[in-house]
């Protein structure tokens, strides 16, 4: 089971496009490179490139499972696509086949006020359903940086956000689903129920899948109220490492702030050129950015308070409060758009979602500080200090192909060993893809590796949905399934 | 794969206690069933008797460890047993072979404030890992009725308890684990960390798994801030469908309690009888039981008088208020007598530990009534009206046998289908262990069995892991095991 095989699977023909073309209707297939839009070759940034044979667009689970069953017993690969925004290749078709889109299965299909659930197709987008949610007071908690992605991208990475620190992260928000087994049969796990001990939790095994054990076809998510209030701070400091040296005090004194950021000035001055808007402040070398929420005044602003002391206790140079709407937002998208600065900033970059206990935060970033000056390379980080999840982006710049590939490989090797030194993981949130199969076996070990592939085989044994990715045979020859 | 076949496990034999002792040390092995104390032939309820033919005290990763591999490779069945307070026979050596106590692995290993987590053994009592860390001002929010449960026996059925409405359940707290694959080998599954993507998500799975994967054998917990203050509501109603149709209500509101218990006027004067204590008040048919807590005074009095409101709208008698920590204290100790004080009234009773979405709990409750009526049977509830979980007694009293099983069989296979009708699940927070899994099997189908079958096999191979239970080839003839 362990040994490297070369995955062989069918070449799609003229029979299997007709048969698809039978179930999703002529206006939703797309077959061959020519015609398939090239966003469906890659994702946002792995840097891999792989057209499927063919792309369908789906519109109900019926479609769904009869696409599975007929790919699954013709031994067809599958790859499930949301809109694509991934990092690290997990929804790009590495062995071609069939190519799922769930795009138009967008639907908010019942708001449930007395359970405080909502259920979903997994296509609506991220900010859709925030938005449908807060218009009756409601509040959808996680809050990951990318609003555009699907939400059914989001379950499979258990995409974290911002608000983890408070709130946790996707998983703790998907009280149940519709699943379709890579052999077509529709399953239900879970429900509007608020507790569950009945047989092993499947439903949790496949948040965070990232689309290796069957498709997603409906999701019922728990809802909480919308906190009435909400406030931010952005503190400035002398250096980074003050800035997050802050964060366990603030976590020590039991006044959990709903999210806690930090970022370097110079991720800063990239936001502020990339939008072509200013900053309430630039002039400091590193902040962190906090936000409280909650439904008493007085509850938040004694929360706020107590932490705005701690932080100038600690070497803060100021503490600016956001108690508007306005500003709050303006504050927050810059901070929404840190990656596309940074990424706009470079010829080309790769990055590491690494997350750490987040008293080890400061160390860790100190740390990749050493390898930037070592390697003279940049790396610009910014991230969730309050969850310990870092968002570190090495980037290329002037660097010729062949020195970029060796001292990329060299950096992260360096710091996922750090990581799991500090009792870290591969991966906070971004997921593991293709990208970081490597990495991610560094941490579980050949054991690890073996008991994935025989969960993934338990639901997929003949391993047709998402090759090359979590618990597929890891060491899949590219260019030879 | 789905057929049953009977598994044959090695009879153990001298060599065999020989090599255990070696391992866990004469001290801490007993032999045979005269050697053994009844209370490792049971649990708490399921009616089920079998006495393992060792029963050994493990006092150390290393030692599990070394018990596993030697189990896995003579294939000796083994069966973990915290403090066997279950009630479904999730704990009982259904087929003999090694019963593995957990019971001396009691240990708090360490409080990390600036990451918020406990690391306890999986012996530490739920009471005592509450004091200490409510002596820290940290709060560890699962809170199921069994004080003396162990932590590792809520980690097996992923208990929930009666603040699951605002906190939700066990799982959401755990954080990290160590585990002893069947093999001996032993693993590390998230750890101090608050995100993580990094592969699938074994903690997840393993938690409510009711020890058929492994050992757990070290957990890290999720600690949140002790709230400042609580307080609890008793509203009296003049009968009970009229106090569960409020909790809807309440829910809507957006002002969500941490618990909302209903009770019956009958179960609250078995428990003053049973504990020798008068309740504040006994004098209707139905009540409802919630409490509050929050860090602002303010903010906790606006919920609980808009729910009081809300409360005497729908229908209540009056609206009681507990302020003090006595009062408090002394009905949720008459609340967590229930069921034992239910036991006390009769000769023998068995438990149905359905979860529907919680606007149907009115609605399944009333239908127990109706069949109550029919079968002249007693049948008495009490539970989690916020969360949707209750806990539906059926009292044998003076019946003789044969009615009784025949009775009882048949009330129960309506109850289950009538919560499959309206969304719910076999067991909301007891788990399925030996007693519940016919039910199981209606909810997940053939196809749902076989996906938890090779699950199970994926972790566990050679099936020497509580034989009968999730998983396992639950067709097992228990006497030719």
């Amino acid at each position: 089971m362990s040994t490297a095989t070369i995955m062989k699977y069918k070449k799609m023909d003229a029979q299997d496009i007709q048969y698809l073309r039978s179930i999703v209707g002529e206006d939703y297939i797309f077959v061959g490179e020519e015609n398939i839009h090239d966003d469906y070759s890659g994702d946002e940034l792995a840097g891999i490139e792989r057209y499927p044979e063919v792309l369908i667009y789906v519109k109900s689970t019926d479609e769904i499972a009869k696409v599975l069953k007929y790919a699954n017993e013709n031994h067809i690969p599958v790859t499930t696509r949301g809109q694509g925004t991934g990092l690290v290749g997990g929804a790009v078709a590495l062995c071609g086949g069939i190519m799922l889109s769930t795009e138009k299965m967008n639907r908010i299909l019942e708001l449930d006020e007395e359970n405080l659930t909502v259920t979903v197709e997994p296509g609506v987008l991220l900010m859709d359903l925030t938005a449908f949610v807060e218009s009756h007071d409601l509040f959808y908690p996680p809050d990951p940086g990318e609003k555009s992605a699907s939400i059914g991208g989001n379950i499979s990475t258990n995409a974290g956000g911002m608000r983890a620190v408070k709130y946790g992260v996707t998983r703790d928000y998907v009280r149940g689903m519709e699943f379709v087994l890579p052999n077509g049969q529709v399953m239900n796990f879970g429900g509007k129920i608020v507790k569950n001990s009945s047989g092993y939790s499947l439903k949790d095994l496949i948040v965070g899948s990232e689309g290796t054990l069957g498709v997603v076809s409906k999701l019922i998510l728990k809802l909480l109220p919308l906190p009435k209030n909400k406030l931010s701070l952005l503190v400035p400091f002398q250096d980074l490492s003050t800035a997050i040296q802050t964060v366990p005090e603030i976590i020590k004194s039991k006044n959990i702030p709903t999210a806690i950021e930090f970022m370097q000035g110079e991720v800063i001055l990239a936001a502020e050129e990339f939008l072509g808007k200013k900053f309430p402040d630039n002039s400091s070398d590193a902040y962190l950015l906090l936000q409280f929420d909650g439904n008493s005044k007085e509850e938040l602003e004694a929360a706020y308070e107590k932490v705005a002391d701690i932080c100038l206790e600690c070497g803060a140079l100021d503490v600016l409060i956001a108690d508007t709407d306005e500003r709050h937002d303006s504050i927050w998208s810059a901070r929404g758009a840190f990656l596309e600065a940074i990424k706009a900033s470079t010829s080309h970059m790769d990055e590491c979602d690494v997350v750490v206990p987040r008293n080890k935060v400061s160390e860790f970033v100190i740390y990749t500080h050493k390898l930037q000056e070592q390697y003279n390379m940049r790396i610009s980080s910014f991230g969730h200090a309050g969850d310990g999840n870092l968002h570190i982006y090495l980037l290329k710049d002037q660097m010729d192909q062949k020195t970029w590939n060796e001292k990329a490989g060299e950096v992260f090797e360096k710091m996922y060993q750090k990581a799991f030194e500090m009792g870290g993981a591969v991966s906070g949130e971004h997921g593991i893809g293709f990208a970081k199969i490597p990495y991610l076996e560094e941490e579980f070990g050949k054991e690890g590796m073996e008991l994935f592939r025989r969960i993934k085989l338990a639901f997929d044994p003949n391993e047709i949905m998402n090759p090359g990715k979590l618990g597929s045979n890891y060491k899949v020859n590219l260019y030879a399934c």
